[in-house]
């Protein structure tokens, strides 16, 4: 009786993302735009390991973090996983202060780990794009001020027209909670703030409700956060506003630097907005927030969220650390995109040109593979066996735009057919305008 | 009394590399050569999941590896860290069959993971740089003859001349231990020989004859792996021993096509040799082997190796998938190189250019600074407070080679000081040319 060999499951995990060749030619393209860009503005590359001592990755990681994270012993060892980019980032100038220059502008672009329950578009396993300017106990606001400035470049360079880089400045909430003698309830104010596009007014009105707060100053509160709808010029309108809170005309100020230099820049108006309703969850922020939306597709969340911080590392260093950075979490960022068809797939390989030779000896289709790959142009050579329908049948199915013939005449002539495997029309071609040709 | 704050270990743990900047800026540069020479040969980017079901990495991992494996549970999942990047490609080509196109040239390169016991010079957490080739039922020998010109073009890409690629074809190897009768002892002979580097002709003796291996085959087995020090043309000398056994024949002719490619290419003779004594330790491979030494480095072993393998997936899939595949040790071979010096560090920031504002308005500033990243220059504006002194050392301190200074006479005449920072030296320049002067 036939017995089928038993067979081991071969999916990738649930929440691991594993792409097919075209897909990771795209993912890959996005990836390396994010890089190029933060390479542009000065950011320096850093590769932390992923795995760390469980108590450094445990002092900063609270509740469902905390659940979250990939555990294990080994030898003597526990070890985790790191969960984010930030922490590992806070332990690195901690250890390395002595040799790093301030302010520490680094990038880091990696996978981190998070064991969640498995949820339709959440990874375990996806990748961060960070970017971070780390002072020495102080940092100018200038440092705020750019970053949207690099949101925007990224977008623009990843072909979007339509998003809105939002920010606003959590001194600013604070200020306000103060002036309105809530300060102690900001927390929870502020969460459900954070929920007004999610909730709508009257589920904002409620949760704040249920933290007993009057509904005298949740109208203040809500007038407060309108604002951004209700006002050409947030700024005005904050100022309009006649809040005599230290801490809120400090805000305000950080904020108009940021909205002044955003305007130098020439950044669109339809690209950006002031919006009071940000908070960033995190009580880990304290000054300027960020927050950027697809227009078109509202429902994907932040696809580059981040702020500023007073002290990146106050668990591992006595060293006062201000910063501010971003994140771009480009797993479900893709993901997202690619459902929803605004990432598509082309070729399913990085050739440019397959060579088919037309006799037995190799050697001249290698000589002129090796001459293309000198200009940068990426080559193949058929190597199998069987007809030429079946050789150019594999350069079609992954796209290849074009194929080169390499026979006796060929070689003699010193002409090569080059054949556009996409139009069909075939030309011929000296080496020389070959190259030019397959540069472009 | 002061009691100092208790502070967590924030060194990486042992066996994890961790660079400073201008160390992971020279450990990029030799990742992205890899990555250009790997794609400029026609291979397709994967990328996947550092983890995998414990399953599927115990099929493959047997003795040592399996012992070195990180793995643990969470919820009911048996997870472990691959330890390749070979085992998850084989799981990926059963996986998606039906969706890739074939023979399938792949690279990946990333982190892998083996709890080792520590040791200097080796790491728990290390990239490899892999390519394959997979065939669907068969391929041809002349992807293993391609292999060499990857193997050169990289090393010659990375700034190296003296280096050989060495090939043997363990079908050699085999039909000649089946010639003298001793298939059976075929492991055993190789190991033994695969260390005669090490432990030189007397210790190979030594091991064999712990196998039980009359005197009269031990001086066979010496005079047929000193083929290669004997002869200048090994292939003659093989064939010269007159063997005439099918699987020595074939390995043979392998490793002729192999050769000749090789000289097809152009690649010199100082840069590649035929190797008798390259078994490659796994049982894996069954015919053409690759080492690749830097001849002024001997003790560094083998940089880049790999191999032909029957059958890449036979415990996920029946179908049969023959390969051949090389891969780069890049955490050790960085390592090794610049502890020896081999790899010096420069800049330790991508940044080209430092604008310096002379003025309180920014706008002239952020402006250039948009203009020469269009133009692709790393730019960074400094923000920072202070005398110009400090500024400078900013600069100087990551090694940013250059310093434009904007204040209002140079807005009013469109020409700007460009300063060189390491010889002194400032010119002034039309924003045109310095965009020109800056690109270069």
């Amino acid at each position: 009786m036939f017995q089928p060999k038993e067979k081991i499951i071969t999916s990738p995990m649930s929440g691991f993302m594993e792409l097919l060749p075209a897909e990771q030619i795209e993912f890959n393209k996005i990836f390396d735009t994010i890089r190029r860009t933060y390479e542009l503005f000065g950011f320096i590359p850093l590769d932390t390991p992923v795995l760390e001592r469980t108590e450094v990755l445990l002092t900063k990681a609270g509740g469902e973090t905390e659940k979250q994270i990939y555990q294990f012993k080994k030898g003597d060892n526990d070890i985790s996983m790191r969960f984010d980019l930030t922490v590992p980032l806070a332990r690195y100038v901690a250890e390395h202060y002595g040799q790093l220059t301030f302010p520490f502008r680094r990038y880091a672009m990696g996978k981190v780990y998070r064991g969640e329950r498995a949820q339709a578009g959440r990874f375990r396993e996806f990748y961060q794009c960070d970017i971070d300017v780390i002072g020495n106990g102080q940092l100018e606001i200038q440092f705020d001020a750019e970053i949207p400035s690099i949101i925007y470049m990224i977008f623009k360079q990843l072909g979007f027209e339509r998003f809105t880089i939002r920010i606003n400045n959590r001194k600013i909430l604070n200020g306000f909670f103060e002036s309105i003698g809530m300060a102690n309830s900001s927390t929870g104010i502020m969460q459900a703030i954070d929920r007004l596009e999610k909730v709508g007014e009257a589920g904002v009105r409620e949760e704040l409700l249920k933290l007993q707060i009057s509904t005298d100053l949740i109208a203040q509160i809500l007038k407060f956060i309108n604002l951004t709808q209700s006002c050409s010029d947030v700024i005005s309108g904050l100022k309009g506003l006649a809040i005599n809170n230290e801490q809120f005309l400090q805000g305000v100020k950080e904020l108009e630097s940021v909205v002044n230099f955003v305007k130098e820049l020439g950044i669109p108006n339809s690209n950006f907005a002031v919006d009071l309703t940000i908070a960033r969850g995190l009580d880990y922020y304290t000054g300027t927030v960020y927050e950027t939306r697809l227009d078109e597709y509202p429902e994907i969340g932040s696809v580059c969220s981040g702020g500023r911080y007073d002290d990146l590392a106050s668990h591992y260093t006595d060293q006062k650390l201000p910063g501010v950075g971003i994140s771009i979490g480009l797993t479900r960022l893709f993901d997202q995109l690619y459902k929803r068809g605004v990432i598509k797939t082309g070729a399913s390989s990085p050739t440019k040109v397959l060579i088919l030779p037309m006799m037995d000896d190799l050697g001249p289709s290698v000589k002129l593979s090796a001459l293309l790959r000198q200009s940068g142009i990426s080559t193949e050579i058929s190597f199998v066996q069987g007809k030429m329908k079946k050789r150019l049948g594999y350069a079609d199915k992954l796209g290849i735009p074009y194929a080169i013939f390499v026979g006796e005449n060929e070689i003699k002539s010193g002409m090569y057919a080059l054949k556009d495997l996409k139009s069909g029309n075939q030309e011929e071609f000296s080496v020389e305008n070959l190259v030019e040709k397959l540069k472009v």
